[in-house]
């Protein structure tokens, strides 16, 4: 298997067509087999997501989550960040000492995927809206409709640092199903389910990097998805995911 | 970059010599650039972590969380089972509806990692003793001195489905710290520590698969970690941890 970083893709605005720059930077390795991996990044941008604090006048509960953060932290918070999370989710995990959110789309992570750098023209990027979608869309317009997958990288709990996941997928399954497999003794497989699209951003985000450098789109070539059919669902709901119901009752304290 | 999976390496029994048998299998794609991706399995396989049922008599809390475990789902629950677990952990996150543990050297995972598949010979594999020091003697005893990641599958909140994990490395940092790095802007990114060797897992991890069919090593090969300093941290402390924290007031309740 090959993980190529499309090289020359450069700045993206509002309205690009980013499978025709996908398709024009990316060579030969496009093909209904290759996985083409996208940033998030460029997929906001494309789809005009870069917005202002200004289009956030901040309620009430964005004030207080503001002022709360402000106190503990000891740094400038603007609650106009804060009412843009609020409304880029449907849940807040966490609200102190920073803002853990579920997006309108199920992805949970570090103030709702909004992104404070990487944005030339506006104050903040959103992620997109609906990222299956959008990935749908580059896909059904690159030639020979290849696999697309939808990357952030985001943080996680029990682990420091940062990893690329998928945020959105089309063309291909999140997930081998290994269950009702068995080991070379004959024995039931622990393991069931592996979220390959998750895999895939991980592997994809080795090369993409972040800032100046970065290279937003990585194709993966010659990777096999397997014969075990797979599962579409990534996102936890609420009933199955017993840290966001430990959450639910939990508040931070200040030692 | 590339991703080769190393073929043919067969059954490993307790005293195999490792590095050896990697050497052999993956002909010319070892060097001090290629990142060498070894499955916990038969690291642990190596170490003579294969264990018995029978080694583990249960205690009383062990007694007590099989049968409430059993209780809760309907299945039958070893005691023994539960005694292995909490001899192998540090600490025990969630109790039920399944164990959540603390392996000794950090890592949080169903079990603490003990799997029952895999294992011909024995009831149980452990994960290896100290993961670190795996991957360190694995490294000093192939040729060109590579660095070596030893790989598990671990569940998370938040989403459906596993992923690789690193669980041990030697001859790389964990993380690629961003930290001061600018974007095209010049605006200091958000995105700060990047943990490659959990990326570097997920991308090995695509190649491995499960079971009978199971690859379990992998080389990535023109990887380029790039310029920036790292971390090697990635286990957290329960200090930083907010969901640890909130997991440490909660227990399951049936609907």
């Amino acid at each position: 298997m090959e993980l190529l970083a499309v090289e020359g893709i450069g700045e993206v605005q509002a309205g690009t067509d980013l499978a025709g720059l996908l398709a024009e930077h990316s060579e030969n390795d496009l093909g209904p087999e290759n996985v083409v991996c996208v940033a998030s990044t460029i997929v906001s941008k494309a789809e005009d997501r870069g917005v202002d604090l200004a289009d956030f006048p901040a309620g009430p509960r964005a004030s207080e989550i503001a002022a709360r953060l402000e106190d503990l932290t000891g740094e400038e918070k603007d609650p106009r960040f804060a009412q843009a999370v609020l409304e880029e989710s449907t849940e807040v995990l966490i609200e102190a000492p920073f803002l853990l959110a579920e997006t309108r789309f199920g992805h949970v992570t570090v103030n709702a995927g909004i992104d404070r750098s990487n944005t030339p023209d506006t104050d903040l990027l959103l992620l997109p809206k609906r990222p299956a979608e959008s990935a749908a869309r580059v896909r059904s317009a690159l030639p020979g409709s290849p696999p697309v997958v939808v990357t952030d990288t985001s943080g996680r709990p029990f682990r420091h640092g940062q990893r690329g996941v998928a945020i959105g997928w089309a063309g291909l399954p999140a997930s081998r199903d290994w269950r009702g497999e068995r080991d070379r003794s004959g024995r039931e497989l622990d393991v069931t389910v592996q979220c390959v699209v998750d895999e895939l951003a991980a592997a994809a985000n080795l090369l993409m990097g972040e800032g100046s450098g970065g290279t937003p789109a990585v194709v993966a070539r010659d990777w096999e998805f397997g014969p075990v059919d797979g599962s579409d669902e990534v996102f936890r709901a609420v009933e199955t995911d017993f840290v966001r119901q430990a959450l639910r009752g939990w508040s931070y304290v200040r030692d």
